[in-house]
């Protein structure tokens, strides 16, 4: 995929986005300190931030041949196990593409494979304002 | 409040919260790239990690004397208006105190004033395992 | 407010919007059998549809005057206390007036003024393709 | 499974549950007016109320073995597609068994086989107060 600029979110955070097309999208993060709370398990907004991130590009991409943009609109995270260390896998599932909005679900799992987090992301698709 | 450990995902990010009690928090975070996403507006995931950590910051001190701890359970976060500069001001207010979970709910302006999120975050309280 | 044809879900459960405008809702029902779940408590999509009753129809009569129609996108509802007897109080006040969409909160509470659950709703607002 | 007490809102919403297990639930309701809205389409609170009898039931029945209690604790359903008329069926999926929470999806279409609402049900589970 296109390299995003360097130094924003996803690259402070350390996510890897490795596969992604209109209906799937494969990604995973280290356990580094940059993702943990402070009491070293990782933060929530992290799972949260990975979702969003999973879901927005893979819509993003998708809509633009039709002059469209992609706009986060609500993300709903529930988090199942702490996790502190290793790697957090992550596979996004589109559940629903309408016209005005896409449903992506997004399941986490730990590095032995167990559920750590599952995310609900809407993303609004709106006719692209630079025409 | 206690300073958390540094290098940390609010520290990465920038966050501040400058008051909480077992009611209410308020912080806020510049608009750095560490909280832009690709195209330069505010990561969905910033203002819901902000979110969790107000909300679960705020939980933990009130539960810590109870013998309870406080553990993210479910983070539901809407964007309401794209920001690319200045300071993002975030309040949590409480919105339920039960025995086994909070509920909070934050509320996100941008400089000017306009509202540009709204999370609403659950945070699970438990019988502290160390007792 | 305008009645609506009898025999629907709102009058099939007993659902009374007393005031509403675009800011602010008021409403209640009585916990009789056809709100109660197996258990004889109010059953959480009771609660779930008051509150989208209660959104739908202040942001309907809001942007009909601009040529819109309002269509609910989604409801999350949280269940604080159980309730099984006496009359349950529901304000909703809005809380985003965009254009394409608007989001409510609802806070119910029981005959003795205890909060017994809080929703959030999302109605998308979209032109009338009626013209 | 057991039949639940006449009167209650599955029974006057028209609920049928064919078949669960801990893992899966299978149902449907017929579009009467005791579901629609309003201006004829389903209403919103008639998938969100279903999803929790779903959700509920087979928690409960799987639970109840260990002594424990199935409590609903949040619903979020989001709406894809009007329906005016025929069959919603519903497929409930567990995501989740965790020792204090169960999360479930359930997928709503109707009778062409299109998607039309999707639930994230999440029941608390609670020792037995009853011992």
């Amino acid at each position: 995929m296109p390299k995003p600029p360097p130094g924003r979110l996803g690259d402070v955070l350390g996510f890897e986005i490795t596969e992604f097309d209109d209906e799937r999208v494969v990604g995973s993060f280290e356990v580094t300190d940059a993702v943990r709370q402070p009491f070293g398990i990782v933060h929530g907004g992290a799972y949260a931030a990975m979702a969003e991130s999973m879901a927005s590009v893979a819509t993003y991409f998708a809509v633009a041949s039709d002059g469209s943009i992609a706009v986060g609109q609500n993300n709903d995270t529930s988090f199942l196990r702490p996790v502190s260390e290793g790697t957090v896998s992550a596979t996004a599932t589109r559940r629903h593409r309408g016209r005005t909005s896409w449903i992506w679900d997004v399941e986490f799992s730990d590095g032995a494979g167990r559920p750590c987090a599952l995310a609900r992301v809407t993303i609004a698709v709106r006719p692209n304002p630079a025409g």
